[in-house]
């Protein structure tokens, strides 16, 4: 791994102390950082690097998933960072800058190589970039690069304006677009459990496939987010990049020679082969939630529109589901469904298959067994369990389902920004999200934008606490199915097996 | 279910105690038994019934499965128990004897439904069943069955023999003959799980599968039945029934309509489809072995020929290895290796699916990554389990070996016996080997017999406490396998996981 300079924009913001500092730590503690590395933090206010050293630590004492190392290599990781006082829109600013990065690189004995980090608001993209530039950090004898944070533009033409600006200072190869998705353990398995694995291989297809169910769903309501949340909704926020990434990652199918071109062409192919709507089809295909008040676990919880920070007339989407369909030969003829939402009973990251059975009806009706399809569950978050929903003779012979699973030891896992920010440092992009992907994404939400927009689409309200709105269910019963392991479904279909009481 | 008589030969044997009166206790509590029934247990011993109820109570109190219920219902159970005392070899004792049946049919009000169980020494089975239908016993205005118990015959001729002899008093459609490992749960299972299941479905076949693998190694040595074991060795005692029937219950692939009649059907074409083998061709398909000293847990065992009871020149087999061809569509070019043995370091009955791998020597070797080929085990005993081996990545981002495995709650479990004497009661003989599947089985085995016999397949020693001869681990890697899952092997190749480090 090439020695190198971390210069991260928004040095002393929320994500840089929750996730960036200490997927730094982590690496430096597990020796995948390399041998000289100088981190430098930006920031408007001014603060000594002895101060903002020791902000650094407090963060990685809060959000460390490891108490901290010995104070010999604690001290070691923090006398590697430099705070950096820049108001990005002066270009002198950017000169210092530039100063301080050369002079790191003397005391180190770095080569320049350079990463920059932006966790700043989206608005300042494109100055930074700029200013990157034209200041000459971004001239440089070793190589250079960008990480960038979500949202990448808020339409399909905002998000080639920026990229166009962005691509005046950096090449799409020198891109590190973040979907933290995409650095989630069981994310980042999804090829492995494909490719090394002869028999999911042999039924990852519509031969043996009825559908295939991604949910995100989350408990918490819009929080402190309301100005940004309000304009974004569920479909810019989660929508149009993780769930769409999501979808890529389960329907791509890898030839054995796994590189990072490889999979960036496979993804995009899925996108490519996404049937598009029209803006009028949306609203058969695609269901708009917005949580009103509701309770969970005894506890009163407001509706978005009473939310602090949210206009009582908002129409903002807190809840999108989606039927999805991917016209290639894996995968034409079923459906994939799609969804996310705030305010819902479970925090659950999962895919589904549901296998088909066509012999369920003829064999087991007859003999009034209750036989479920086979499902292969892939749970990304909160556990990380891969899991066969089978059917099996219980004590009185009857068939009924049980599960067979394996559940990754979740403590050790790195979290997603170590994974992520390891790659961006060793200059493997394969689970960052490339322009083309992107842009497809956007002008497959295109038109789902403008159904929103103009309210051709009905905004569903659902009560905060549950699983989203009745229009949801809907969309599955209307080819014959239903949402999988919605915790109310599950117990009633699965009763009788203690096995298969969700034990998360 | 109708109501019947019961009439067990050898009413005071060790089977008996063990296994039948549990059995149909438990059913008895479960209310698994006809409405009215009555049991008559025979012996050669004088007892009174009050004295023989007391024996069967406390053979309740040992060997039930649950512990004794109230007083009532267990008095209840035990009042239909009445004692005859019977020398078989006189046909007046039988006489005695169906007047007994037919006072307890009318104090019970029981139609002429007899169910008549062979708890004996094989060589008696002739003369009871000629006795039965000489007495008047068999000739009944509902129905007559006869539960027979191992060993069928000793050879292909003498099966046939003891075949045709029993025909002249019962009809092969009465005739149940008991192979208890057709009673274990998890085999039941075999066939819901196939065809309950449609990603097993998919699977269950060579164009998936490299091979299969069937064990059934047990830990004890030859203990009290050295004069049996002598002269039946493992190829009587377990290969030529138990094993035969666990490779049919594995390989049939069964219509959707699973009548009795079908599978016993399904399971035949099994064996008709085995390719056979000539005398001279059994020493390179199949290992012989005899356990020689050795040592489990720091404790000495004897070799067999130490064994008290054994002669120190026995050339007698107790091991089997086997690799079996199933010339039909579905299994035609994968070998079936099928093992049992005593005095083995395990004791455990599976039944492993090693799945084709072709993509694993192209992607991952180069990787330098430790990929497995898949596996599906079903595990009889002592567990009950259902588990695919994958690979999945480890947080280090390497491919690792896991398990997502279904552990059946086994306390509950019905055993053996009880499922199978049930079976009997209402009729059912899915479950019991029915006459074609018992001489089919001696006809694939006839010619082992021989080569054995004839020495010329070599007799291998074998340390006790360990897997079995050597060659038998030869046997498989001559077409590139291993035994897969003995626990050496298993911890060497998994250790990497504590999830496949084997509870059991």
């Amino acid at each position: 791994m090439d020695s190198m300079s971390f210069v991260l924009f928004g040095g002393t913001g929320d994500l840089a102390k929750r996730k960036i500092y200490p997927a730094l730590y982590n690496l430096f503690i597990d020796q995948k950082m390399p041998k000289s590395f100088s981190i430098i933090g930006l920031g408007r206010k001014e603060i000594s690097d002895k101060e903002f050293q020791l902000q650094v630590k407090q963060s990685l004492q809060t959000f460390s998933r490891r108490a901290l190392e010995s104070d010999e290599k604690t001290q070691a990781f923090l006398e590697s960072i430099r705070y950096h006082q820049l108001d990005i829109t002066k270009k002198e600013g950017f000169l210092d800058l530039l100063n301080l990065v050369k002079k790191r690189e003397l005391e180190l004995n770095i080569p320049e190589n350079r990463l920059f980090y932006l966790s700043v608001a989206p608005e300042l993209f494109e100055t930074i970039a700029f200013n990157i530039k034209d200041s000459g950090l971004g001239t440089t004898k070793g190589w250079k690069r960008l990480i960038i944070e979500k949202p990448f533009g808020r339409d399909l033409k905002s998000a080639r304006d920026l990229n166009e600006k962005l691509s005046k200072s950096f090449n799409e190869d020198e891109i590190y677009r973040i979907d933290h998705y995409l650095g989630k353990p069981m994310v980042q398995n999804l090829e492995a459990l494909e490719l090394a694995n002869p028999v999911l291989q042999a039924l990852w297809n519509n031969q043996f496939i009825a559908n295939v169910q991604i949910t995100a769903s989350e408990t918490v309501g819009v929080e402190e987010r309301a100005g940004y949340y309000d304009n974004a909704g569920a479909i810019r926020d989660m929508f149009q990049n993780h769930m769409l990434q999501l979808l890529m990652m389960t329907a791509m199918h890898l030839p054995k020679n796994v590189t990072t071109d490889e999979v960036r062409t496979e993804k995009r192919k899925v996108l490519e082969a996404l049937r598009p709507m029209t803006k009028d089809e949306v609203t058969s295909h695609v269901v708009r939630g917005q949580y009103a008040a509701g309770e969970q676990n005894g506890k009163k919880l407001l509706g978005y529109k009473q939310e602090p920070g949210i206009d009582i007339s908002s129409q903002n989407d807190t809840f999108v589901a989606a039927r999805l369909w991917i016209d290639n030969s894996f995968w034409k003829g079923i459906p994939f469904y799609i969804r996310t939402g705030k305010r819902l009973k479970e925090k659950s990251t999962r895919i589904v298959f549901e296998f088909k059975n066509p012999m369920q009806d003829d064999l087991y009706k007859k003999r009034n067994e209750l036989v479920g399809p086979n499902l292969l569950v892939i749970e990304i978050n909160p556990s990380e369990r891969v899991s066969f929903y089978l059917n099996s003779k219980n004590i009185d012979g009857k068939i009924e389902p049980v599960r067979a699973d394996y559940l990754a030891n979740a403590a050790d896992q790195p979290e997603a920004y170590e994974l992520l920010v390891h790659d961006a440092i060793r200059g493997d992009a394969k689970f960052f999200a490339h322009w083309k992907e992107v842009e497809l994404a956007w002008q497959f939400v295109q038109p789902i934008l403008e159904a929103f927009e103009e309210n051709l689409t009905p905004l569903h309200s659902y009560k905060a606490g549950l699983f989203g709105p009745d229009a949801s269910s809907q969309l599955l019963a209307e080819d014959g199915f239903k949402w999988w392991l919605d915790s109310d479904s599950e117990e009633s279909d699965l009763s009788e097996n203690k096995k298969l009481k969700r034990s998360i």
